[in-house]
């Protein structure tokens, strides 16, 4: 009887963490979805990164410029971290995750995005007030912590 | 021979302003990287305003909500309008696009634009400053421009 009280409480205490793990999953998005947006954020700043390369390339549209710089900008402080929630290391948004795992446990991953704010920000202020070669400067700057987070956290397609 | 020299002058021209076609066609984005852009900037949308209306709705975190109101107004001033061009009302992004025809020939797309525009902004703003019923009150008014462009110009899912 002994150890099947203790059975009894151990199960229970089982059942009722599993509901509560389902009860939080249930209060936010799904992987899914947390992956969907994920994508769908860094296809914006893929688009606005297009656009700015070809204004420090050839025409430049300063108002173009900002407008991208801003939307960039806005996004790496919208809190991008939430999308990357425990729970959406695997799955499928709009294609397969193609953020690596180790981005869920390794800290420097919050670091590079750290870096990845700081010049966005930086570039946003150099659109506004400085010039082609400025701004250029500042893209370069803005692209190397893409690639140093990419290099180590995002499976090559 | 009159005839005849007619019939080349014609196909010249036909052939000058077909790899004319071709030549501004290959300077800009295919439609279905345009639509794949649009729908990712409509997704970011989405999360940032689920994120606001959680908040009105229920705990009020001021942060949270200015970062997700400075994100929805920077993508709409991006300049959205260039993800709408001329032949990207066909196609595949992400999935087929669901913007209606009408939405490349009627002006009143635009139109509609323009208050969405400028409710976001506005909204960017009241996050700053005000409290979360007058949040709740212009997260209100902005909702109303998304839903009388869909209503119009959006293919029911």
């Amino acid at each position: 009887m002994q150890v099947s009280k203790k059975l009894i409480a151990s199960l229970t205490t089982v059942a009722i963490l599993s509901s509560s793990a389902v009860a939080i999953a249930q209060t936010g998005p799904k992987p899914e979805q947390l992956i969907k947006w994920r994508q769908s954020a860094f296809q914006v700043i893929a688009w606005n990164n297009g656009r700015i390369k070809g204004n420090v390339e050839g025409n430049y549209n300063k108002e173009e410029v900002v407008k991208a710089a801003n939307t960039i900008a806005a996004i790496a402080n919208s809190g991008l971290g939430s999308l990357f929630a425990p729970g959406s290391d695997k799955g499928k948004g709009w294609h397969d995750t193609s953020t690596k795992p180790e981005a869920f446990s390794d800290k420097r991953f919050g670091e590079l995005a750290g870096n990845f704010v700081k010049e966005a920000n930086e570039l946003a202020k150099v659109a506004n007030n400085g010039d082609q070669a400025a701004v250029k400067a500042q893209f370069g700057a803005l692209g190397k912590t893409c690639k140093a987070c990419h290099d180590d956290f995002k499976t090559k397609d």
